[in-house]
């Protein structure tokens, strides 16, 4: 039996002392010139796509590899390609674990029980060669019935779920702020999150069932952070989305654990110019600088609550 | 300019005089042996499946086209298969068209605006090769934002939506039917997609931006037809999930418009022995069946009320 996901997380985010995800979001008119070269005999541009982003996605996964604790790669942004872009996704989720990396498989995906369990098969549990991602987004408008699938993977396979509770974006308040018996939507969400992830919780405390918390709303944050005390929280926002990471402190426990903070775009195109052929170094530092900004704020939670136990190093 | 989805929607069911649309959810395991033989020699298991699911697709697309207005592809039975489900699934798309069938991508796709755009390329507006489906489905639960990318393909390239608003799940009560101001989240969401299609008004009097409602429950259908007069109604649940053809009557205006009934399994499967060398008329058998039904209904609706515009043929 595989570790559960939530305490290789924990593992992972104590031996990198970074609560760092990068998010992989390859979009082909941002890509270094670099990668791009000697590609124009490939005729067939989906596949040139397909093979530039590969590059792109290895050079960065190197670039990070010290610095994060887990990647991203957000679906859509391989989709577009096609089948030859859900190559370039499957080599991404083995360049990642090479380098001793999650994967968290972002793809938000929510469906009546017979087709989340094909998906579940599709990102989680691949009976056949293929990419197996240690966790996945997965959207709950369909409830418990749509997320039984992927409970399943978590119960056998030691995969782990983010559940979207409350997202970044600026319409997010259009449904998910409703507030119904007394209570916003998305504190509804993180009951359910926190009610299913209580057979989950292993070793390091956290439940595999985690969430999906924008990071443009501290009070919010530790509100829903209140409310599943046990989730391992996504944080998205910071960065691109104008979060800064003392936005985040409410959502670290005493040991500096229990979130991890995703940035995409401010990682993956820290280097400006297309041109530069050190932009690897642009990503790397970019990455490194953003997990010494929150290795503070880890500190700073930990410090405050006084705890002793399981320090970050 | 490609004619707007609404219209090119009501021409096929005028045509077939069928609102029938049949959803392609191949499971490996439940396809006949028929499609299965010779691919032994196939080595790669993913492959071999591709490969089967391809032929079950093109027989069962040829023995539903002439009862069918259009299909839909449910996307996760394909990625299960990684890479070559996906080509399997653009061989689908491609396949539909060839037999004048419009296609239905069951994606249910929903993101953040950068993501959602990628999402919106990879199924309505390919900017290479690739497959092109007609419409497809979203989820609202980020809002506005994360659909703006696929109205852009509404406006532009003459796409549909289907937004879920009501689906037919049993646990789809947990969220969908929360009360907010005095309204479950299921009537917020149809009076978004109300007003989200208003621009997208076609000739046919319906708009492009349609909503999916569970045929499972007929007074909230009714309710739900009230608050979209103008939406596209995509309506699943009848057959294996249990809703009859009666149920759906509330959805269909005068004119015996306004809404198509999804069958997946009931007709996919009608065939049951997978021994069966003659599959194929068994699924068209039930096809048939199913569209006689639905005929009835729709001709009620017409009589119903009367109206003497674009009668059913």
């Amino acid at each position: 039996m595989t570790q559960p996901f939530a305490d290789r997380l924990a593992d992972a985010v104590h031996e990198k002392a970074s609560c760092l995800v990068v998010g992989l979001d390859p979009v082909l008119e941002r890509l270094p010139a670099a990668v791009l070269e000697g590609l124009d005999d490939e005729r067939d541009p989906r596949r040139r796509a397909a093979l530039a982003i590969a590059r792109f996605d290895a050079a960065v996964l190197e670039a990070v590899a010290p610095y994060a604790c887990a990647v991203k790669p957000q679906l859509a942004f391989y989709e577009r390609w096609g089948p030859p872009g859900l190559e370039a996704y499957e080599q991404a989720v083995a360049a990642a674990h090479d380098r001793g990396l999650l994967v968290i498989a972002d793809a938000k995906r929510g469906d009546i029980g017979s087709t989340a369990e094909a998906y579940a098969r599709a990102f989680l549990t691949p009976e056949a060669p293929g990419a197996t991602a240690d966790a996945m987004t997965v959207n709950p408008l369909l409830g418990k019935d749509s997320l039984s699938p992927f409970l399943d993977a978590v119960r056998s396979a030691g995969a782990g779920l983010f559940v979207l509770v409350r997202t970044s974006n600026p319409s997010a308040s259009e449904i998910q702020d409703l507030v119904a018996d007394g209570h916003p939507i998305h504190e509804h969400l993180a009951g359910h999150v926190d009610h299913w992830g209580r057979d989950f919780v292993g070793e390091s405390g956290f439940s595999s069932v985690g969430a999906v918390v924008g990071a443009t709303a501290a009070s919010r944050l530790e509100r829903l952070r209140k409310k599943m005390p046990r989730a391992w929280l996504l944080l998205p926002g910071v960065g691109a989305q104008g979060a800064t990471p003392e936005d985040v402190a409410a959502a670290f426990d005493g040991r500096g654990l229990g979130a991890v903070v995703n940035a995409s775009r401010s990682v993956l195109y820290a280097f400006g110019d297309r041109e530069r052929t050190d932009w690897t170094d642009a990503v790397g530092d970019a990455a490194r600088s953003l997990r010494d900004d929150l290795r503070r704020v880890m500190e700073t939670a930990r410090r405050g609550s006084g705890s002793s136990r399981s320090p970050v190093p």
